[in-house]
């Protein structure tokens, strides 16, 4: 499959102690740094974060999620206002998700067959079709850059068959994606799955290399296994990805994980945890997180992180983030959320910066000190997952 | 009182045909062109406005409540952390009322006597006092730019006798803060009472005057009464007003309402409804009002108002907005606050260039055409009056 016109992945750096990568993804709406970290704009906004604004983070690329914006406002609208970039005024790199991992965690009584995935809206109850070739119709009335064959995503445990059959169907689906796929400015990734089986995800690959994608992405991970069994699935699956096409994980993570992930080759992120989390009153620092409500930021002058360029710090001080969530007002939430995606964007850019100077290895020691593997905070502590003013699973 | 160190009114330009005029308010933290607009930062921010985009609105001066403040987090901390400015990060001109209209409309229990108000916190129910003098400490204690009298707000329509009994310990108590106002760079404004006794308002305002004050606001108003019976006690009230001195009347309004005060000489407003109706999907737009959850804006491509140079209109359609607020996300109710303080801002700008140019009576006429003064829709509207997020009569 050819790379469309205006699309190309070009590799720029590779570190010479381990897998991590530095590359640019161009697309008709503006070139990538790679690694990168795509905001998540599930609705057709991230969070709390005006357009403008995103620029000012750092953020290149942006999520859509094809689930929800089907459901609404619906893609035929989008499309009649001239599609996603100009829905949402943003004028940079979009990449939409299938709807896959949707249709996992959000919609009710999911029935998937060979033929679609059928399920009722979390909205309105109302019955729904989606196939293969109609998550592709959907995306491309989006118009993202980037499209995502649909994929079927299983929960974690499930036993070995049902795990299998829905890594098969994976790649029937990624097929026909790929069969009914039209537009020459969108890139179509493939999606690998197999749950925590080495050995049926190194299988997936293969197959789906064959078949000859744009680009790869690993899903149905960071679905509430231990970090430690998704780097190892991460270990088995890169090195059966092609170098030259770029590499998403899907729905991934902490900065840990990400700097676990580009040190194993990965070079695209999402997730909700920078916006979600800063919702709650958490903040991203290079010291570790910072719970905004406790007593002990009462009078703290200092900004979160010195030295960071985001609004947020540029501006004000913990005392007044506290005092925003005390108050229950609008703008702590916005404010964390700004500094959150802020915070994640630089760690890809320091990521970069230190694989193109050949130091990723103290990089790497030096970034993860805050954030140690068994204690994550992100992940252990429920204060912190706690889902604030967003549908589960989003 | 001789006016403070670095503050001076000065008046630049009088209508020919009306008592508008222009002036210029200069404050410790910079200059006010009036007639101007105070959006209001309640508990410290203007709800869904980051600060740095205020300045992007055309605001130049902010109103922060005493009340809120005392409560949460308590004027030390702000002292301590600088004062207000510092605290919520904005440099320019800062108004802080007296917590004499939370007193009326939000604090539990109040009892009023000569010496003091008595209450219990609408947040935890503790008895708290607020005097004249513990008014002017902890403004003082904010540091605003201007400060202003603790006054006895009563409920209308009132006997007679309470709104004289009011009016007259306003007019005390507007003594006693003057009597203890120390700081050489904070302006003290009296409010004149009086209900809607245009008789007991001249008079009031005749024994303000005679003390002497840097600013005169006219309070109590706006609380229920008739648009044209607020308009009846500003014809009787602005006349009694020194020409030299800013005049600035209190919580209000729609705008019509200030389309009318500006006509009758006002300097000055604040009012939450630019961001509370914004917050309520209602945008100001010179075509009047429009209600963005309405079907009619669903595959409208056009922004809110052509020409508007606000961060919303610059980027987003109102089919864009109306998603947002059906999908219920609060990039909606952030969106639409940014573009009704720049309407409100610009709607002040304009008066002030129509009175330098000496054309604000077809100014006026033209403006006034959307907002009629019978069905002003932020008035009669139940949907528009609704407050959300926010404590009823902040």
């Amino acid at each position: 499959m050819p790379l469309p016109i205006m699309c190309h992945f070009a590799l720029r750096h590779l570190d010479p102690h381990c897998a991590a990568r530095c590359g640019q993804l161009r697309t008709p709406h503006g070139a990538v740094e790679t690694p990168t970290f795509m905001p998540v704009g599930t609705q057709g906004t991230v969070k709390g974060i005006a357009t403008e604004l995103l620029e000012s983070t750092g953020t290149q690329m942006l999520l859509g999620n094809t689930y929800h914006l089907a459901l609404r406002p619906g893609e035929a609208l989008i499309q009649k206002m001239g599609g996603l970039h100009r829905f949402i005024g943003w004028n940079g790199p979009l990449l939409t998700d299938s709807g896959g991992f949707q249709l996992f965690s959000l919609a009710q009584n999911t029935r998937v067959t060979e033929h679609m995935a059928l399920f009722r809206s979390h909205i309105d109850g109302r019955l729904i079709e989606l196939s293969p070739e109609r998550a592709i119709a959907i995306q491309e009335a989006l118009g993202s850059d980037v499209a995502m064959v649909l994929d079927h995503v299983v929960a974690l445990p499930s036993s070995a068959e049902v795990v299998r059959d829905a890594c098969d169907r994976t790649v029937r689906w990624a097929a026909r994606c790929r069969d009914v796929a039209r537009r020459p400015d969108q890139l179509l990734f493939a999606i690998v799955q197999g749950g925590l089986d080495a050995d049926l995800r190194v299988a997936c690959t293969r197959r789906l290399v064959s078949l000859d994608f744009q680009g790869y992405a690993i899903g149905g991970l960071s679905v509430g296994e231990p970090p430690r069994e998704m780097y190892r699935i991460l270990d088995a699956t890169c090195p059966e990805l092609p170098a030259d096409r770029p590499r998403y994980l899907m729905g991934v993570g902490t900065p840990r994980d990400l700097l676990e992930a580009i040190r194993r080759g990965v070079d695209m992120f999402d997730c909700v945890i920078p916006t979600r989390n800063g919702r709650n009153a958490l903040a991203y620092t290079d010291q570790g997180p910072l719970r905004m409500r406790n007593l002990q930021h009462q009078d703290d002058d200092r900004p979160l992180e010195a030295g960071c360029p985001c609004l947020t710090c540029r501006r004000h001080s913990r005392a007044y983030l506290r005092h925003l969530f005390q108050a229950g007002e609008m703008l702590g939430p916005i404010l964390l959320s700004l500094h959150n995606v802020t915070y994640y964007q630089r760690l890809v850019a320091q990521a970069r910066a230190a694989i193109q100077a050949g130091t990723f290895g103290e990089f790497f020691a030096h970034k993860c000190q805050p954030w140690p593997l068994a204690g994550d905070a992100s992940l252990d502590d429920p204060d912190v997952s706690q889902v604030i003013g967003e549908p589960s699973g989003a």
